[in-house]
């Protein structure tokens, strides 16, 4: 048995930095690269690329909506969908030639933030991503939530999936994470979640905050890239999981 | 005996055009699409990849400065070459992903206002310039001015060239434009442009403000496609090729 | 009897231009200047000060989301209202910095696109631009739409107003513009437009879409600036109050 | 005998976050807050404002190129002076409203980074900068190097001056600083640094690699604030000042 573990990563732009990511690349198996819009620039796409690469790390591209000033995180509307997907294969492309250039490979894609959650939230918004990635590369892998829309999008449009689950957050009955304003949705203590993603891999379910269990394939558990305690948190889901006799590597995505 | 027309095109930003791309592309063969550092943005990018594509024009990667506000014709001095290679890289790609998803495909590269002038007057950002292209697909074309850097950095890293004169512009001894502060720089008669394309062509050199004739291999004619007389101009230069039996076609790359 | 028009100008960005500013300010009275967030760049928005000044126009700040891709006319969401409230009045003090170079003075402050339909929708969004406004300068003018939270954050900050009316769009019941997804929603025919504007001012009051009558005091009109059709709808509003003996001046702001 | 400590503040963006600010503001007496372009945002304006009033921390405008990316640091050759002055005169005015918001107020102007260099380099850099103050408010104080385009500017254009060394650079024969790109240019060590301002305060004069004695005027020292041991530096700097009975309190400009 194995599962991947994966981390956003090159959030910084310019001169500033954000989270420790060579530490975290000892750690983790797979990267999720900034692409410029909400994070990274190109220095960094790739110095991250190299970096990964040297440490068999597998990374993706890690699109977001336009807005260094807001992280990504501010929800904007008013694209069409057309746009979306427009917005979201530039991010790809620029992604795979900073690969290229540090000798790597994309191998994934999954959207940040406030894209990320609308992909999970609204069908029209999963199908936009699933269309840049089939567009751009039909071989790349859709990082996709169980049973949300990026699955559905995803199954309809003939893409791989890798399935991703998160360690440091709590889940509602939908099979999608709590809101972030709601107590309780984001995990301190690396112990609980440690143990929580293990019962999620072992027992291929997400158990959501009503007791309630949903069967889940998980191929990949999502770890945080930066806050203070990122690299202890990363480093006990970890532990636990290879305890348990679990392998961490890089994930193979369905159809393979 | 045939010739390429190539311009500048997908020059707007969000709400903000500029040039009749569309009128353009019906006179043009090969269109340079600004990639979002400079000017254009994805969804503009992806709407000149498909209108070139309707008209059966090329298309080609035209990474800039990251600078919108000046246009990228302020030059931006600090970044290694390093950088600028995948500051390039980045845009290369990106373009490659909206020409993708347009159904078309990338196959040149030239670089953009006060990154273009440098990449012909300094070695190094001609080199920096060939090495993201080499790195991100080698299949791709560099388009160079004959006898300058670009021209060199091309031959020297084993690429395709496609050569390069300008329609409205004259030349210095050196082969390299006459500096756009020196009047006379530009041409703004089309007939005086015209029949001095039809001479460069026919002989295939280039004929410098002294006098002094350059031999030149040339692929591909420059047209400008903002200005109010941008269109007048370029239709009158292919009439004039035209006229004079020249086909207009897209550039077969050297080493074809 | 007398009234203001005002219009949104200086909506270039570098190299791009939009609207004939000139020609409009030669009808208008009033000019809402963007701040560089939406549009507009510092050397625009000093020629557009000039240029009023040089023609009698008055200018204001016209601050909008920090959103050039988009023209200011996407939803942002995810800013606390101190955020918002920061946001604006660093665009109100850009903008009377660049008022001062051009001999000009900023009178007023109005927000544009998405952020201008927020503070008239929503009166957390009001209240945060005119806290902006009366921290920056207590003597500017807020423009408001009548009986709105824009009327209402105004009144309880204290701060003077300018009450606008909108030439070429409809009115639902609540006293607010009908969403432009509705059909009907603007008016393209400038007769129409300039009969309407004629009885809103002489009435002193806003007819909406179902027939109901809404007094309000009525300062300036807003006629826009960009489109094919903007300065001869412009000019028609003006010709018809003219003739109807209504003079065109600056906005006298209430209290005083 | 008192001089004032300066240091650059309020430069992350958004998320990202440089220096710490709060640690420093306890031991500098006057911050000068990037404006927006080359780091700062309004939030981190308006915070470092609100922390610097809260301390009795003079702030001033920090203007430099619009360069989020190279921080300011790249030069950037393109605009004319009158365009340059422009995008000053935006800053300050938009410092001015941030500090506003604060319930503080700016009372000097410095340039940022490649900015700053040329006003230090080149008249017309300088005379830009000048311009910019006067026409925005005449009343701040133009920070200047003794004897340099600064200097000479701001006294043609009758602007308050205060006359500003670095703690942690050496200089050349002309008075201006020597190159970063010279070993030796920046000084490391502490101690060094400390005893070195310490003799130039005492003897009003800037000692010169050579050996050369320049008298200069001295009202403020520059201390850098982000690095490892930027923190250190500033207090050893404080310390030796005061040590030897010179009062740290904010500048008074020239002409007081």
């Amino acid at each position: 048995m194995e599962v991947d573990l994966n981390c956003d990563m090159g959030e910084g732009y310019g001169r500033w930095l954000l989270g420790d990511d060579e530490t975290m690349l000892g750690i983790v198996t797979t990267a999720n690269v900034a692409c410029g819009f909400h994070a990274g620039d190109p220095n960094i796409m790739v110095a991250t690329a190299r970096m990964a690469k040297s440490k068999g790390v597998a990374v993706g591209a890690h699109p977001g909506f336009n807005d260094l000033w807001g992280f990504g995180r501010r929800v904007i509307r008013g694209d069409t969908m057309a746009e979306i997907e427009t917005m979201i294969a530039y991010q790809i492309g620029a992604m795979q030639a900073c690969a290229a250039l540090a000798g790597h490979k994309v191998t994934h894609v999954k959207a940040h933030g406030a894209l990320g959650n609308l992909t999970n939230d609204e069908a029209d918004f999963a199908m936009a991503l699933g269309r840049a990635i089939k567009a751009v590369d039909p071989s790349l892998v859709y990082m996709v939530m169980p049973g949300l829309p990026t699955q559905q999008s995803a199954e309809s449009l003939g893409l791989d999936m890798a399935f991703e689950v998160f360690a440091d957050r709590t889940y509602d009955d939908s099979g999608n994470l709590t809101s972030r304003k709601k107590p309780g949705s984001v995990l301190d203590d690396a112990d609980e979640a440690a143990s929580r993603v293990l019962a999620m891999v072992r027992e291929q379910a997400i158990t959501t905050v009503t007791g309630k269990r949903i069967p889940a394939r998980i191929d990949t558990i999502c770890v945080h890239g930066d806050g203070a305690t990122a690299i202890a948190m990363a480093r006990r889901v970890r532990a636990a999981l290879e305890t348990d006799g679990i392998a961490i590597a890089p994930f193979r995505p369905s159809g393979i």
